[in-house]
């Protein structure tokens, strides 16, 4: 078991509770990371649903939970055939901090697209990527001691003051303990570039409000490409798309997050 | 009050329940239109809540709901001094037909964008598209009187029998009674446009599993273009994009939805 298996672990206490702990090698900046915290809630829906693949989720971030012992409630909304649908809660005494809807489904991992977009925009080859600075101890950015993280070096120009001016993020994703690709990375992955307005020359905490993501297919081995760009920056909210692509070059996983721009 | 204001009424019956009755006039061949069942759940949310504008809206689609009263129930998950969250169901006898998460805010008219992309694709002028066919009253797609769609060509050759080969619908798009939109008039528009899986040689009803929608600005008078595209059909589902763009050329409205391919 990795150590990102065990972070996201979930112990069902009943059909409906799961327990979690919250750990605090995901924080980012102070707050755990979204991502991270969907994951974790992910492992509590696929244990209690007949089906395996978490195909839609939908959070409504309410509070940002400190690490520690908390709790998943489930409430099963609709068994079918194709899917199941279930809300999960996490929970601390008594507050609530996510709530999120997930359709669960099989996904057949031999499947052949009917049809499939192509990246909009090429990635340069790994050894052209770079990465971050290693982020100072107090800065509790621990989650980038989780994941590597390989940047375009045009998306974040905004490290040395010459941010693109548009919003954009972009890198190669794989987690720094090998582990192969599984829908839990992903629903890290989807929410791990830093945010895209950076690079429109905004600063600071962004925090999101909602983050939706679809799982369209089992990712292959290797590293994944995360593709991630804003449509609107207007009256303190922007939009974050990221496209997650798989080294066998499929489409794997589409998220979209509304969050508000930060005051740094 | 227009025919819309009125199909769309959510009336107070306690704190966190609105009668409402769902109006055979929104029929999508049976079933009634996921954009108009969101419109009349998000008017109770908006009575309810101190922020004027759904932000954020996600949408999941346990059942069909028949015409006729029900219920929306309003469950409060946050209230903060930039938004509400909150989860509304759709009921109808103990059953729930759509779970919906919501976040209100209050949206600046006037606010100009720190940065806004472009329209990926330019629609043709008004004069060169095209209305569909009358629907024959047998198919009860009664949604069709209630609303204008006036398609780019290029996007509807499936009517033909030449489908493009991509997921892609477009059309400019009003109220068939004169109504300026507005955030109600919005959320039926995200979901007015043909699948867009039929101009990739899909057919018959593909069912709406999951939709996210976010009003990203208050629209001004006039036509909607209604942009819609998506990026994979593989394993029996698809994703769907909507852009909605006012006449004064901002972007006002983004919708992803994850739906099942049909099997007509």
């Amino acid at each position: 078991m990795t150590k990102f298996d065990e972070a996201t672990q979930a112990i069902r206490v009943d059909e409906t509770t799961y327990d979690v702990c919250l750990d605090d090698g995901y924080a980012i900046g102070g707050p755990l990371n979204g991502g991270y915290l969907m994951a974790v809630m992910l492992r509590a829906v696929a244990d209690a649903s007949p089906h395996a693949h978490p195909v839609s989720t939908s959070a409504q971030f309410l509070r940002a939970p400190a690490p520690g012992p908390a709790r998943v409630r489930l409430e099963r909304l609709k068994t079918g055939r194709t899917a199941t649908m279930t809300r999960a809660t996490l929970v601390r005494d008594g507050e609530r901090y996510i709530d999120m809807q997930v359709t669960s489904a099989d996904l057949d991992g031999d499947a052949a697209p009917h049809w499939s977009a192509t990246p909009e925009i090429s990635m340069p080859d790994l050894a052209d990527c770079v990465r971050f600075p290693s982020p100072k101890p107090e800065s509790n950015m621990t989650l980038s001691a989780q994941i590597e993280l390989l940047f375009d070096p045009s998306s974040i120009g905004w490290l040395r003051g010459a941010p693109s001016g548009r919003p954009e993020s972009r890198a190669y994703f794989r987690m720094a303990e090998p582990q192969d690709p599984d829908p839990y990375v992903l629903a890290l992955a989807v929410d791990a570039l830093p945010p895209v307005v950076f690079s429109a020359g905004a600063r600071g905490w962004a925090p999101t409000v909602e983050l939706t993501w679809h799982l369209r297919a089992l990712p292959a081995p290797g590293w994944l490409t995360l593709l991630g760009s804003g449509r609107l920056i207007s009256d303190g909210w922007f939009d974050e798309e990221v496209e997650v692509w798989d080294s066998a070059g499929r489409l794997v996983a589409q998220s979209r997050q509304l969050a508000r721009v930060g005051r740094g």
